[in-house]
């Protein structure tokens, strides 16, 4: 029906496009089966992407426009765009489509590459505007005969129409106007008489507002240029129009594109009538070859039409293939978190690997095998033993010093606000909690004041200048029973509780200095996934169970009187009654009038209460159980609102999300003041004194205790260093995790020293000591995580790393500092809120934990298990008996914790690092490296390896595995091994490193 | 560095493939431009597909089985399976993935290509046994040449090996096997002298206990056949040894497969070294094809090799391609939830289309201008106008009387036990809330016990004889507010109340038989979706909002004392004290102990409360509030858990969210029984007698009235006829909708039938009147929903239809008939958590409603929108401006609703229809297509119009639009038209429809 036009089946083009290569190939059945390892096209490719590769190509932004007839008039509409995924005007709806992958038919990419070898190809035009680039086109296609002089005009006058934007208002259309508009078959007059009298140009020269208002252009990199598609049926041709055109210099055709970018290239496809369909997808196939990375390279830098085509082989050769039945080609496939680099893709024609590469791409599901092993755990050089006094320290200070302007400067941003008011009420509630706490165990002798100006001084010291200011110093439980162990044990032997503290105190802190000056902290590279892991998640636990127990507590501490029938109100009351007058002997106690007295003040007379509502409190507990869940709740939904579709992006992201504590416990502060129950609420210090009347703000180091105890304070200093280093330590392993892409790089050694230093100073003062704790610092990094404005509409917005400053640590402590002039405003937060952000604390911080995620594997169902790396490649119930063994090893310890031995708590975490050397005797290594880290010795091998395994990269993987076998040998291995060879090979060395720990 | 072997880069192919296309076309260049309509390839299929199309073709299964060596010996070991999506055996994991679409390389497809057209092809092949298979390909392959004869006995031997599926338990593999194991190349020994001594087949002839037992058989559709992809890497060939073999007969060829399937195909691919991957590539295009429909059948009934070829050819053709830089080839593709079906595609052959067909394959995200209109709202003959007497109801009892039988079997299911649970408690409450309500309107005339009684009647009487068995009835709102305002009207004119709403029920029974009789009913045919969901969603917002007001309720009722605080519990009592005794004339209240007396009591003898916890119930709102919202709350997530991915589906499906609501109750119930409050119960009558002593269960006709009250009494019943008529079809409408796959047909006219006669005789035993219940009967409908067992691994479980019978309703019925007797365990059941069900109720109704889809749309910008089918077709201005029209709709009905125009709400519908029409001059019919449906004349024309369509098909679309424009013209647009045309077009009728409904 239609006569000569670009479109064909594509076996046809098959038959066409490949008669080039039987040139180059002999042309017997036999010959293609012979394969040479570089195709023609390769080697083209190769050719020009390495011609220059220093200067890199612009972005290219594409804008499909498609002849349609508005009204009596031809103009070109914007159908189509891509950044880098398409995005689609849509029929009638009058708007984008969400960005989406371009999915072609197979077809019309043949289609293209007919298009490209017939049509005319213009490489580096000289151009400065769009009526003499369409000149010179049709200039060219008369010169080489394929269409007639006649058409001239005809051509320039359609090319020359004016352009619509999607931005524009669209004007009401009717639907019978949409049934005309796609084709311009009804229209014959652009060149009757009445048409020619207008200008042949509808086209302006310089951009216009509507260019320059366009919000879009944010999506666009500032050096993008524009690549413009315009597709279109007329009714004059008979076969079509093609042109490809690239100009020597990018420019701005006037009102061309969209956005006021320059443009580059130009692909025009005219043809006859009745085919608008397969123009339209060859129009997409362009296009999305315009914005593949690789092809658009190409296009730059393609000296004539064989490396174009090269180009678009090369794209044939890499795409993936669904197959029709397996999948509607109407579902819109969402872009994909992740796509495979250009830079990698590129990388293929710089190296000697092509061979290679087409046998690699595309393989989909087959692909699995081919992904390496996971990258190991990188420590780097933060914790090398330097083997100089003071060697890592020096390091640390001299890493961290040049960041020191950008720690405050950097703090200047609105997350900074939602990330101190979150972090600040953990730390007050940890505050007033721990004080009430030490209190109890100390008699007061640091009670809720001094737990703040502890908090507020040693915080912000470290945040000012330790090495890691995103560490939160808070108590810590083993602390607390340590102090109170200390207590019972100096009351029980008239020593003084305070001089005592301040020796073990500064020895203490010298024995830090020790640590400090010889690099101790090196040993913690040792600690991996499965250590860190196990302590955080049990700190989760922990955290999680005192948020429910407090909760719980309230129950008890406001009993329901749960047999309270409402009609029966007239029996419930509580009196007070006076003691038996015969026993009263003061005069004072007569005059009283009992009936009128509280229930402390009764009490406190000596007066019984008698009746059935004395022992309950009505309400309270009820109501702190709605604020304590409601707060929780809430905090959970509203940062799951990121995900959801409501809102633009900012205000969900910035505003409902990262508010999402602060909004909650808004919220449920208001519900209580609303209800007005006297439920518990916030309370802090508001005189500025020791807790203890007979205590001084500085306690003085001699006098109180013989000489001796001095000396002998040195044996519990060293079990409170050990407790503090580890928890300071694994604390900063967590929060130096490469996962949390931190920048600025850690200082484990300058960490140590100024808690040492702290230690002293809380000490001489009479303060709680302090450490890193794990679950607010997670919190706190956790608020202060920043996410890419994603650049194409489209892509995921990628995890840039933490907002690295000292400017929230140190307002937090700051601000905690002065809560005691705060509590006017401070008084009105119920207590079981603040559980509720505990609570919500504890379960945050499990999450994103692979621990946790392996427990819940146990629950499903392995078909509908998450498609986790780890499951791919070690099988399920080796993953099921890790988990058990940490779920082991974390009862252990919660078991413990709940004894005396909670003291040596911390201690336990390197049972933990031991039992983790034990499991290379139970996993391999290689399921190790999955679900794990590596212990350091053979990270440093698996490194030589890896080096080794570069050279060998071209010769066949499989085979150097087998070389590398050694690196893979479980310690199993190696004692079945040596039972029968004599001699021990490379396995010898580990089980040395086995015993090196304990 | 490989020798000759069956790979090559895709353009090498891409010239041998085409050198038989070349033949057929001129050999120049732009004869490939020109396109005859059918290509050689679609000729061939066209032929072979249509020989006999009678006889399907059988499911196949596809097993890949790659060369392995484990230990010493080489196996066959399963690396991927096909039903309908890939499943592959993870590497390492030791398990199967989750099914997802295979992606390919397009290179692969054209070496699969290529292996087809040298490699051996044998159809129809005898084979009983693999080893005289085995030897044919060789016989064969030695004979043409291909191979020499002395590689027959090792090439047989490798392939007799035996086979190893993923369903045995794995033996522990050591990381240096996996290394080995995927090349065989260390193992030269096969035919070493140890081996030969061997057998030389590993194969069983008959199937394993192993292939017997594996669960993946229920799976695999009954009358599946086997297809077997073998792949494998050997040293001894230089050049790839390709075989595809069909059976004459399918049969079981020992351990070959993992299910005791007989095998149909045998794909054998044995390649040199060196090319692992490839080979698996390979493997897998053709394991895809095979289950490709189309493919499959070209197999089955291909005559030789180049109907094999053509086969893949169209496949090509219709492939989906994704960009390599958009897409990473590493994500593993969820099946989609749709595919087009293979009919679908099948058809093409049938017609004559194949030119169109390759313009439309693939398009992608570029097709959606293909999409046709919505089918339109099909009511089907049910409401056809019969113009006989009882017309409508003759069909509707023949339509239903043939389903009766299976309308009580099917019945018989779990789910059932679910779904009554679920709807009896729905049904209880109401009859409790309306009966409470109905009580204090008419003095107790009607009360629990009779609203109970009625409920049970009204119900099982519908159930077992109605239309629509699925319509559960109730009492509704609006009969509610006539019963008030007719009893405060018999009241103040001395009216016997009992013996009006007699005659007014028999009134209305009689005009209900008029309406019945007369095909009245057909006039919901105006109802369109714009109408239906404006009514439910009402419904919806009134459940909803009834539920919280009476959760607000509660804290009225038990009100808090806000200002108690706990230390002055002693100054919190109540005490009774006794009237002033210089009134007090009774000598009995003297001898009261007035302090002990309880509320009522005290109230009662005309004592006065004192104190100040009198008028305060503590803890009792806060608990109901806390039940109400907990149930709610946990209804909702139970319902949700569906989607995640704990518990296998059965579990989850069946048992956590069919029982969602059931598990809440009773986990609140046992809530409130620890916690042991007296919250308010729900509370049945326990004995059998009506509410009001002075009268009995049967209302005499005659005798307390004038005579010409009997009279009189038709016009209140028009009211109250029209309000039924109206309430209980829209409900039906609702019930049956298309979304629902109802397969036993409505019965509207029979429906209104039983409840006339309902009507009536609940008037003589002065029982409240029932009607159908919008949202119950939604719940029961949703209840009883019917998913597909998914047959083919990752095919999205398909929604069946509902489980139509009439066993549920009686049950529900029955049960709340014999509640009188179940009081002793229904008294645990708290209100709230009853209350909490009803919230439940109307928002479980109001999702999937589009309405309430459209108004959250108002709240997502644009970009975030999901992607609705309307979306892509109507501009999002238009689509607001619906949902906002339908808004002002609600909000007026609403507020009508609320005043005492109340009793004429079902009427009021009637103006929704009136609106509705009135839109067709504000929207065009495209929009309203997209958003609503057409108004039933519309609906004739149009399918009129798609008949001519239909004829036109292979024409332009674009312009058979233009000449169907009338059907798509809008009022506005006739009016234009009229004003500039002296004589009407074709739109000129709609004016006339327009007023009809006025």
């Amino acid at each position: 029906m239609a006569p000569v036009h670009c479109r064909a089946t594509h076996r046809q083009l098959l038959t066409h496009t490949s008669e080039r290569f039987v040139e180059s190939n002999q042309p017997n059945g036999h010959s293609a089966f012979e394969s040479p390892e570089v195709s023609p096209a390769a080697e083209r490719l190769r050719y020009i992407l390495n011609e220059d590769d220093d200067m890199p190509t612009p972005t290219l932004f594409t804008e499909m426009d498609t002849l349609q007839r508005e009204g009596d008039e031809l103009e070109w509409k914007e159908s189509a765009r891509w950044v880098k995924f398409e995005e689609k005007v849509e029929e009638g709806g009058e708007r984008w489509s969400k960005p989406h992958v371009s999915t072609l038919s197979l077809h019309s990419l043949f289609e293209l590459r007919t298009c490209l070898q017939t049509g005319t190809v213009l490489l580096d035009l000289d151009g400065y505007s769009l009526p003499q680039i369409v000149d010179d086109i049709i200039e060219r296609q008369i010169e080489e005969g394929m269409i007639s002089p006649d058409l001239r005009e005809k051509i320039s006058f359609v090319l020359l129409r004016k352009h619509r934007h999607q931005t524009k208002k669209p004007i009401h259309r009717s639907l019978a106007d949409i049934g005309k508009s796609s084709s311009a078959s009804e229209c014959l007059c652009y060149l009757s008489d009445s048409v020619t009298t207008r200008s042949m140009n509808d086209i302006a020269d310089s951009p216009s507002t509507d260019q320059l208002k366009n919000k879009f252009m944010k999506k666009i990199p500032r050096d993008a240029e524009a690549s413009n598609v315009l597709i279109g049926e007329v009714d004059f041709l008979n076969k079509p129009f093609v042109a490809f055109v690239r100009l020597a210099q990018a420019t701005t055709l006037g009102g061309l594109t969209e956005v006021p970018v320059p443009t580059r290239f130009l692909f025009v496809l005219l043809g006859p009538q009745g085919k608008a369909k397969s123009y339209n997808e060859i129009g997409r196939a362009i296009a999305t070859l315009m914005v593949d990375d690789l092809f658009s390279d190409v296009a730059y830098k393609a000296r004539d039409r064989e490396d174009l085509i090269a180009g678009i082989d090369e794209f044939l050769d890499e795409v993936i293939v669904l197959p029709p039945g397996e999948w509607d080609p109407k579902i819109r496939i969402e872009p994909p978190k992740k796509v495979t680099s250009a830079d990698k893709r590129k990388s293929v024609f710089s190296l000697n690997e092509l061979g290679q590469m087409n046998g690699t791409a595309g393989g989909g599901g087959g692909l699995a095998e081919d992904e390496e092993m996971p990258v190991q755990h990188e420590l780097g050089e933060e914790l090398a033993f330097t083997g100089r006094f003071c060697g890592g320290l020096y390091r640390d200070i001299k890493r961290k010093l040049p960041w020191l302007p950008s720690d405050f400067y950097e703090g200047f941003h609105i997350q900074t606000i939602s990330a101190v008011l979150f972090i600040y009420l953990g730390c007050i509630t940890n505050a007033i909690t721990f004080g009430g706490l030490l209190g109890d165990a100390t008699d007061n002798y640091q009670g809720v004041m001094e737990s703040f100006l502890g908090t507020a001084l040693a915080g912000s010291v470290f945040c000012l200048f330790g090495g890691q200011p995103l560490i939160i110093l808070s108590s810590t439980g083993p602390i607390l029973i340590f102090e109170k162990l200390l207590f019972d044990f100096s009351k029980n032997n008239n020593i003084d509780y305070m001089e005592l503290r301040l020796w073990i105190g500064i020895h203490s802190c010298l024995q830090c200095f020790i640590l400090v000056a010889t690099d101790a902290s090196y040993i913690i590279k040792y600690m991996t996934r499965f250590t860190e892991e196990g302590f955080s998640s049990l700190i989760s636990f922990i955290f999680i169970s005192d948020a429910i127990k407090k909760m719980v507590g309230s129950f008890k501490y406001y009993p329901i009187n749960t047999d309270f029938k409402p009609d029966y109100v007239t029996a419930y009351k509580c009196e007070c009654l006076a003691p038996d007058p015969s026993e009263n002997q003061s005069e004072v106690l007569e005059t009283l009038d009992w009936s009128q007295l509280s229930k402390k003040e009764c009490l406190k007379y000596g007066g019984s209460l008698v009746g059935r509502s004395c022992k309950y409190v009505p309400d309270l507990a009820l109501m702190s159980f709605i604020l304590f869940f409601g707060t929780y709740s809430m905090t959970i939904t509203l940062k799951k609102f990121k995900f959801s579709r409501y809102f633009p992006t900012k205000v969900r992201k910035k505003l409902i999300s990262d508010f999402s504590i602060f909004m909650s416990i808004m919220t449920f502060v208001g519900l209580d003041m609303l209800i007005g129950l006297k439920t518990p609420k916030l309370i802090v210090p508001t005189e500025f004194k020791p807790t203890r009347p007979d205590r001084g703000w500085i306690v003085m180091p001699f006098g109180k205790n013989p000489w001796w105890v001095y000396l002998a304070s040195f044996v519990p200093a060293l079990l409170v260093t050990i407790l503090i280093f580890m928890d300071q330590q694994i604390s900063a392993v967590i929060v130096n995790r490469k996962e949390n892409k931190l920048k600025k790089g850690c200082g484990y050694h300058l960490d140590l020293f100024w808690v040492g230093i702290l230690m002293a100073a809380c000490s001489f003062m009479g303060l709680p000591w302090y450490v890193a704790a794990t679950v607010i610092s997670i919190a706190h990094i956790d608020s202060l995580k920043m996410e890419s404005e994603s650049s194409a509409p489209g892509e995921q917005p990628q995890f840039l790393g933490v907002r690295e400053q000292r400017l929230t640590g140190i307002l937090v402590f700051v601000l905690t500092g002065v809560s005691i002039f705060l509590a006017p405003i401070l008084k009105f937060i119920p207590m079981p809120v603040l559980y509720g952000v505990f609570l919500y604390m504890g379960v945050a911080s499990l999450s994103g934990i692979q621990f946790w995620d392996r427990i819940k594997l146990y629950m499903m169902p392995s078909k509908h298990q998450p498609d986790f790396s780890y499951l791919r490649h070690v099988p399920l119930r080796r993953v099921h008996l890790f988990t058990f063994i940490q779920i082991l090893c974390l009862t252990v310890l919660w078991i413990l914790k709940s004894t005396f031995l909670a003291i040596i708590f911390p201690v336990m975490i390197l049972g933990l690092m031991v039992v983790r050397k034990m499991l290379d005797m139970v996993f391999s290594q290689h399921d190790l490296a999955w679900l794990d880290d590596l212990l350091p010795e053979k990270e440093k091998k698996k490194k030589e390896d890896d080096k080794k395994k570069g050279k060998d990269k071209d010769k066949d993987k499989k085979k150097s595995k087998g070389d590398d076998s050694e690196e893979e040998c479980s310690f199993i291995e190696y004692f079945l091994h040596r039972n029968t060879n004599p001699e021990p090979a490379v396995c010898a060395e580990l089980p040395l490193e086995l015993f090196m720990l304990n």
